[in-house]
């Protein structure tokens, strides 16, 4: 017997640390899913709980409460549409593609749960702390759309507007999906995505063929 | 002396069932800007009272309890968000025209403490009872929506889309007002407004000038 083997039945430490994180992170999905369906205040942490087949305390060992539990659903739910909208604004392409490409990536997470839970739910419920927080992040999501526009607009992908108003209309029509969507609906959510880039790229107003 | 004049010190039914009329309203309206502001939770009836400087039975004597004074705020913001975008439905002009006036409607009751409600609280706090019945007539106005784009459509002023995918982009698009706009800002709302309509017709993509 090899005398280096590791027989001992307690786990590493590092290894320890991982299972805690999958487990943290699978109290935070449920709670994500349960708020998103049911709103936050109509959520107890029994039903999250119940969901995962544990007891309450087990949930407790994860996260302090349920205000904690919110904020890092928004968070995380922030963090990655920030960071995929930002990868594709780093990315080739007119600006007027990166957009699009943007809109597609934003449409996906917010189907999923942390990205929906930034929406459906959002920071209202929390403490003003933790809500300045967030909405801080939140505006470096702005500030992509932003100034993806603005790339547009001084090399001509993008017609004229005020990329302000621009941005938050075109976040105000993204959220759309996540409020609304149904996974058993009858178009796909590529389809979805897809149908709607093609009329805000294009407007209402007919062009000429 | 008149002999048929009224000198009774007591109010007439019809004023006495007016006046309550008035200050009912008066309630459901302080209670929206307070849900507006902090939220439905955070919102207590004891505020209400304080804003109205009266006593909290006072403000019982005119609802039952602060469920039923969301219900009534959703309900009027709904309702008079229908009938502007139904009264411009039924005017003369092309299609497109009568979106751009309903636009203009909506975007200025959603920016009022009724049409505000109904996009920053909404119905989802209530329970499911209430909130069926106020799904129900918030579908009247994506279904004035809907028909305006499937007329454009047809008659040529807007281009080819999805109706209902549009419909729900626009209501999204202009739930960004109501969720974002502050009276303070540097534009005003016809100029949001203006900027807003100008993208949502003519698209993201540059028009050949």
């Amino acid at each position: 017997m090899d005398p280096t083997a590791d027989i001992s039945p307690w786990k590493k430490k590092k290894d320890r640390k991982k299972e805690r994180e999958v487990k943290r992170d699978a109290v935070l999905r449920v709670a994500a899913q349960l708020f998103n369906e049911k709103g936050f205040h109509a959520t107890s942490l029994d039903e999250v709980a119940v969901r995962l087949h544990v007891t309450k305390p087990t949930v407790y060992y994860y996260v302090k409460n349920k205000e904690e539990i919110l904020f890092e659903c928004v968070r995380i739910g922030i963090e990655t549409l920030h960071a995929a909208v930002e990868k594709v604004g780093n990315s080739g392409g007119t600006a007027l593609e990166k957009l699009k490409a943007a809109i597609r990536e934003y449409a996906a997470i917010s189907a999923q749960d942390f990205g929906m839970c930034v929406i459906r739910v959002g920071e209202d419920p929390l403490p003003p702390e933790s809500r300045k927080k967030l909405r801080r992040l939140k505006r470096l999501i702005d500030q992509e759309f932003r100034s993806l526009i603005v790339q547009g607009i001084a090399e001509g992908s993008i017609g004229p507007c005020d990329p302000k108003i621009t941005a938050f209309l075109l976040a105000g029509a993204l959220s759309w999906i996540a409020r609304w969507y149904r996974p058993d609906g009858q178009l796909s959510l590529e389809e979805i995505v897809e149908r709607g880039i093609a009329v805000m790229l294009n407007g209402l107003a007919a062009r000429p063929s």
